[in-house]
């Protein structure tokens, strides 16, 4: 079992990782502070809920909580303020009060679903994260909470610490082998804009992570949540240099986003968007070989580094542009300097951003 | 013109009131570091707009700021999911980005509302109040923004503080008498919870603050703001002492909606349970002069102090238990112990509480 404590002076919080820990979630909860005196009310979806809903109702109840749950049907369309609001009349409805706790269990639909509800129940409750994808450990740091609004994800949200995330790797056996590739399509990132040393280690450990081997798995998460930390806790609203985290969002969101959400997941989606950002960094000036080592590893992975033939290119250009990272028309990119390093560069031309994206195409 | 500094830390902001002060909005805004690169949204209702909107928006777009704005219709029915949700759409459609500022336009309906889109929207925009009524001083400090959901008020909602509250006392000319009786109650409230020599001085001056005497009139609103400012920075996120602010509101929030919204103004129904918690103070020992007291001086500015006959006793007695102070069949009461200061008492029995409801209607 591993314990990370995440930083944020008042709103600090453990993420506790490790295999088989849901049916310590009662005590966790008491270790928090978080005791029978506050009703616990569980948000999941329909792919989730027969794994472990009843198991985890269960075993919470045993130990004297009173327990609620909401389940949503699977997939980003419940990321939404219908379910929002479907949520909050159920909350009123069963009369729940400012000390009752939000446990969110699932992936990052969930959690952000979830969280959104807990950042704005009676103006804010506590709120608690049971990561059930390897993708989540990317949104379990941050505080980042949202609904997606039928323009545009994500606009509508807020920032909001859980109280503790329990990861318990043994939930991650039932993700099937793509949906395993693309979480660590995040860990990888992790490596790439922070820490050579831990993508070396990615490299190293790939056969074992893609066979959800336990304890390497225990220790990617560890890492891949200890370095969004690092970035998190320097710039907890989004000032600056959280934007970093981005690598390979900026084509990824465009290609999700042109191949309509499902055809690519998001994990598939910044892999290829890596690839473009170390092209970038090579036009740019920086060496061919970081082009090679993010290739190579995200290969090794069994992640796809060519965008879709069939993908429009105008498509692709236009969805970027209407990107919030893109106001008043200039473009900026998060690109690999080092293996290890990134940097935010501004004033990038379009037309070099479609000469990379044709080519990401033409290599296929 | 006088200025009101909130101090919150990093969130600390100022009220800024005095007469005649909408045209220096956009030195306001400037001052606080809000240039013309971040895009105006101007939220205001069908009541606010034609005697301010057109001129506020020629000011600030003289300066150099794009402005937008979104006028809901008046009354508490705006403060809907549903309208900000449509609120939402326009910001986006509008291509609002982080750097946009929400201007909100009004009353308490008002600021409640564009506050949580401030709030929300991509995760939380600067927030300026610029309130036009004597109520929306209450709501200028303290950060509560909300909207109401169906079966129960304010339940969806954060902590967002503004960056400046801009208060031109010129804009209460349109309210109505009833009106500025009710936006009155909420500043004799801060005297009686807090500030006897206050209390004495809203005695004095009832006839000009009726009668909207400018000087007057920013006096009391600089120094209600005040008191809540010193209440709410010892308790920013509502943990303990920031409940004496209820003080009347216990009774008032059931009168109102047991009445149906409108039937009673807000300051009307808080009037009446303040004259309701001096007569519980009486009861549980402490000197029957505070009920003379509280009841002269709410008579002297013409509000009630008595609950309408036709209102049902079990039906307030019902939407007191609802109440969200409640919880766990515990009646919790702010109470009056003398002028200028209130205690917060638990366990008082609602039986105790239903005699002081029909003695207020009995005495009528």
């Amino acid at each position: 079992m591993r314990e990370l404590w995440i930083e944020l002076g008042e709103r600090s919080y453990p993420i506790i990782i490790g295999d088989g820990l849901l049916n310590r979630l009662p005590q966790a909860l008491s270790d928090r502070g978080m005791g029978t005196d506050g009703d616990l009310f569980i948000i999941t979806d329909e792919n989730i809920a027969p794994h472990y809903l009843s198991g985890l109702e269960a075993a919470l109840k045993e130990q004297g909580y009173t327990v609620n749950s909401f389940v949503v049907p699977g997939g980003e369309s419940s990321k939404s303020l219908k379910w929002y609001e479907n949520i909050m009349t159920e909350a009123i409805q069963l009369g729940l009060d400012r000390k009752s706790v939000v446990i969110a269990l699932g992936g990052g639909v969930v959690g952000d679903l979830a969280g959104f509800v807990a950042a704005t129940y009676m103006r804010g409750v506590r709120f608690v994260q049971v990561p059930t994808t390897i993708l989540a450990h990317d949104s379990s740091v941050g505080g980042k909470v949202a609904v997606n609004h039928p323009l545009a994800k994500n606009m509508i949200g807020a920032f909001h610490q859980p109280e503790l995330v329990l990861y318990d790797t043994a939930t991650l056996l039932t993700l099937s082998d793509r949906e395993i590739r693309s979480g660590l399509a995040e860990v990888i990132k992790h490596g790439l804009i922070w820490d050579e040393a831990f993508l070396n280690w990615c490299d190293e450990h790939a056969d074992a992570l893609l066979k959800l081997d336990a304890e390497s798995l225990s220790y990617a998460l560890y890492r891949g949540c200890e370095v969004k930390a690092s970035v998190v806790s320097q710039d907890e609203k989004e000032a600056g240099l959280r934007a970093i985290l981005n690598l390979g969002h900026t084509i990824g969101h465009a290609l999700e986003a042109v191949a309509g959400y499902g055809e690519l997941l998001h994990g598939e989606a910044i892999s290829i968007g890596m690839v473009g950002s170390a092209r970038l960094a090579e036009e740019l000036g920086y060496p061919a070989t970081i082009v090679e080592r993010t290739q190579s590893i995200l290969e090794r992975y069994g992640l796809p580094v060519r965008i879709p033939k069939h993908l429009d290119t105008d498509a692709i250009m236009a969805a970027m542009m209407r990107d919030k990272k893109f106001k008043s028309g200039q473009m900026n990119f998060v690109v690999p300097v080092e293996i290890g390093k990134v940097e935010i560069q501004t004033g990038i031309s379009p037309t070099l951003v479609r000469s990379i994206v044709d080519d990401l195409k033409g290599e296929v």
